[in-house]
Order: structure tokens, then sequence, then C-alpha cells
């Protein structure tokens, strides 16, 4: 068998505090890939210090960990029994107002962005502002060049129209690694049927979130969730749908402050979270910390879900999608 | 004959105004590499955005120019008739008082850095210091993490005794890129028999310079240049000297006053320059482009060194300095 045809799991989004427990926690799981959240409302300056953290990590724990920039450095954390990381930012923050910084951090591993975070920002408008303007000139000009250097454009926190847009314009599929659909978890954050029929026939792909103000906290049962990976299977087609956990283990309180409010506002803003549930959410029994995934396996096939249905959702979908999407299309 | 024994003409600095028609000069003039100046005085944010811009020139004009990162690079660009550019620095001041940038910045390609240029700075004291205070505590962890990743250290403008502290901390050979031995051509920013001594013993390299405030202005003639090379060679040994040409075309004054006065001055200050001199210099009358290369080589031909030693000088030995000196370390 092929290697790549071999079962995976990859995780489109976390957020935790990586540190050498957490490597062997997903290590313990099961997990060969995750995407890293290495932004969200860093500028140049600020993701080049980040980056440079990441990379003293990976340097520091190399026996455990390594950097991917492509499908084949997947293949390669596989075999070599190491977690691959694909840096992303969940913001277009990092390259500021210039163009030609998308080729810049590409270069660095930057691999993945989404194109807003929670605020109107260059590019587009987020699902929080309330009115979404739609993606902007300059937002057309970083599409293009993220598709021709092979990042991924994300879109889980864009408002709708700008998803549509990004959707509508880019020459390549897209993502949503982080969120859930709507009609099912009735969230600002989550996507209604038509963004995601744009993005079902747009061949784009959806990462399905845990993350507990997602869903129905953490006293979401397993079978609620395996329902939930079900019923967008049934509406996305099961090679478009994946796991975006949005884990976020050992989390600072002065991190979620930042995470939420960023330099944009010094009154309190609790994002997907509420005045009565303002800290970090608990997460689910069935998923603690990473190396609980092969819950989630394990309740997919309680479903009766087939073998090759569950690798798929589990991590070959990312796999397929990761491997064409970082790929430069100089070409294109 | 391997490709690597075939002549290749390399230039060690130059600092001119990059344009197609730069391009096609150097083309005519049979060159396949040149390592180039990415910056003088630019912090970190200001890197990327110049980094960001040679990355538009070199996607611009790919049938004539591309990235050099590695000696296999430079093999490539000549087997497909292109100009390899590795890109470099003339200062440390791109990863500000940051160690982890030393790798981020190695991976965008900057392959060699001068420790200092003309002023004090976080690693050391330049040749223009009233006291030279040597390599700082930082300049040992940059010069560690430079040996690591093998972005190579240059020592042009570097004072004396930064300079010699360097290729005695180094663990591997260290590059003066551009300057003349100060008994030929006396200048401060020449250097000494005590230097160049260490220089040689490390096995490190020279690039002699054409830059006319550094020999006796443009009425120098080619054989007062080939006589240099050849006095030179006798003092290094034929495997140690190279050209660093420090070629500056079709420059502004605005950039002329950034290279010698940043923003630590709003004096005038002439570098190596003087008031009666206080602009570009013009250069000699067989050196006006890159296109003249081969007549340095036709100079060296008239002196009766054999070919061998001509085509090491003219840029085999950079060929074999970069190829080695780019290569990582990790394990070292």
């Amino acid at each position: 068998m092929a290697l790549a045809n071999e079962p995976f799991i990859i995780d489109g989004l976390e957020l935790s505090n990586w540190d050498r427990d957490f490597l062997l926690d997903l290590h313990k799981g099961g997990v060969t890939c995750v995407h890293a959240c290495c932004g969200l409302w860093e500028n140049a300056r600020e993701t080049l210090s980040k980056i440079g953290e990441w990379k003293r990590f990976f340097d520091e724990n190399s026996d455990l960990v390594m950097q991917v920039h492509t499908g084949g450095d997947i293949l390669k954390a596989k075999t070599s029994g190491r977690i691959g990381v694909v840096l992303g930012t969940q913001n277009t923050s990092l390259i500021e107002d210039e163009l030609s910084l998308v080729p810049v951090f590409n270069q660095l591993g930057i691999k993945i962005m989404q194109l807003t975070y929670n605020n109107q920002n260059l590019v587009g408008s987020s699902c929080y502002e309330e009115r979404d303007s739609g993606l902007t000139r300059f937002g057309k000009n970083v599409i293009d060049a993220m598709n021709k250097e092979g990042v991924i454009i994300d879109l889980s926190h864009c408002g709708t129209q700008t998803t549509l847009d990004a959707i509508n314009y880019s020459s390549r599929p897209v993502a949503i690694t982080h969120a859930n659909p709507d009609w099912i978890y009735p969230s600002g954050r989550n996507k209604s049927k038509k963004v995601l029929s744009a993005l079902r026939d747009n061949g784009g792909i959806l990462g399905l979130c845990a993350y507990p103000h997602l869903i129905n906290g953490e006293e979401t049962t397993l079978s609620e969730f395996t329902d939930l990976i079900k019923q967008t299977v049934d509406f996305m087609g099961v090679d478009k749908v994946a796991l975006g956990t949005d884990l976020t283990l050992n989390m600072s309180e002065d991190f979620l402050h930042w995470m939420r409010m960023g330099r944009w506002t010094h009154e309190i803003n609790y994002g997907a979270g509420s005045a009565s549930q303002p800290s970090w959410p608990s997460w689910p029994s069935w998923f603690q910390t990473p190396s609980d995934f092969p819950n989630i396996r394990e309740g997919l096939y309680e479903t009766g879900m087939a073998e090759k249905d569950v690798n798929a959702i589990m991590g070959n979908n990312w796999l397929q999608f990761f491997t064409a999407g970082f790929e430069a299309n100089k070409g294109g």
C-alpha cells in the first residue's frame, strides 16, 4: 500500500501551548501532522519573532517534531515517527499592506493564512463585523499571490460576503480549517448552507471543530460530535470533511486576552465565548488532550462508517488537500 | 571536466542598482554569480521589504537571474546561463538583538552577513570607530548561529580587534569579501598583514576590491590592479584570493547618504570618500560596467599567471568557498 493511502491523523488547527509534553500527547494520539497557529494579530516584525521561536522549538525537539512545507514532508514525518507541524496564521496582519511579503512568509513556511481574524482588516471582513464589505482590492492581490505561491487560503473566521467572494475569486480550492455548520450548531462563527455549498463546489474542505463554544460546550457527547461529522459528510461529501479541533490546551489568561482583544480594543471582548463563560472553555471528556484522537476514530467506527471514510475524515483528506495546496503554481 | 572545474566569474560584492540592463551587462561579462548587498543599516522589518523586492526582481526576470542558496544553485545558474545572486547584508542590523533571527533570515537566503557596517553595533566594532572593543558576547552567539546555519561571516568593514576576535572564535573559515591589503593601498578600510595572516591561517578568503577609494582612484591602471592581485597572492596563497569589486553603478545621491549616514548621524560623513570626493567615485576605464570582467582576466594572463590560477581568482575560489560555507553544520 502506498504510504499516502495508509491512515493518517491530521488536525486542521491547534492553538495550544506547544511544549515537549504536548508533542508526546500528540504522538500518543497517533497524530502525524497539525496546522499550528503562528499568529493572530501579529504584524510582520512580531511574526518574524514567532517564527524564530518555532524554529528553535523544532531544533530543540527534532527527535519528536519537524516543520512541514510540502506534502512530502508530511510523509517524511510519518515514516520518521515525528509530528509534522504546518505553520499558519489566523490573520493576514503579518503581511501588513505589502504584497511582496506573501512569498517571503511562504518561504519561511507560513503555508496557511486565514484572510481575516475577528475584525475588518485590509483584505476583508470578519464574521463579527456588523457589515461585511467583502474582499478588498488588496485582498484580491493577496489571493492571487497565495494561489501562485501555494499558501492555502483559510476562511474560518471570515464574514459571509468575504468568504463567498474569496471562494469565487480564488483560482484554487480554499479551506475552512475550523468551523461547523451553523444549522447544526448556531453561532456567528459557524457556516451557513450557502457558504458550505460554495466551499464544496469550489473543491474546498471543512475542518470540523471541537472548540466547546462552537458545539454544545463540554457536555457535548462523542456521539453528538460524530453525528455532526456524519451530517456534514451527508451535505459536503466524504472527501470534503476533516477535523480542525481548534484545541487550546494550557494557554494563559494573558493569551486569551490577546486572542480576543489584540490591540484593537481596551474593552473586554468574548469572541466565541460570553460573559457567563469568560475564560478558556473546558473540553469534552472524550477530547481532553490530543492523545484522545483515537476516541473520535472509534466513535466514527461505532456509527457504522466504512474504514476508508473514517481515515479520510481523520487525516487523509487533509493529506491530499495540503499536498496539492502547498505546491507552487508559478505558471498559473 | 566536472562543471565545478570549468572557469567561473564570481564577484564577492556588488552594490549597484540592479535592473534588467545590469543583468545583461553581467551576462555580457561572463559573470555567473554575484554577492549582492541586501542591506546596510536596515532593521528586521526593513530587510523583509528588501527581500520582498528582490524576490519580485528574481521572479520578473527569471530568464536572466536566479537566487542562490547553495553551491549547487551556482552550478544551476551556470548551466542555465543565468546570473546567480547571493543575497547578503553588510551589517547584522537585520537581526536586531534577536539570536533566533539568524536561522530565519538564512532561510530567506541571506547567506552572507558582515558583522558590522561602519559603526559600533551589538556584535562588534567597525574600522571607523575610535576604539574597537572587539567581538561582544552577543557577537559570539551570532557567530555560533551563523556557523551552524551556513551563513558566511564577512569582516570587510570590521575593526581590527573585532576581525581578529571573529577569525579566532569562528569554527568555520570566514571571508573578507571586499578589501585590499593596507600596505599596498593605505586606508582604514583596508587590511593589515596581521589581519590577513590570521585570515589565511583560518582558511578564509579575501575578495580584492576595485572600489576607487580603496585603490588609487579612477586613475589606477589595470596593471596596477593586477599587480595588487599578484602581491596579495604571494602573501595569501592563490587559493585564498578572489575578487569583490564593490561595484556601485547607477546609484542615487540619496542612497549614498543612506550608505554613509544611515540614521546614526545628521552630519555629513564621507566613509571611504572625502570632502574633496564627496560623491560616488568614477571607476577606472578598464572597469566601467560588469561587462568589463574579461579585462581583468586578460590583465592577469598578461602577468604570466597560469590559467588555473587566473580561474581560481576570477571565480573558482569563491565557488569552492561559497559551496562549503553555505552548507548547514547542524551537527557541529
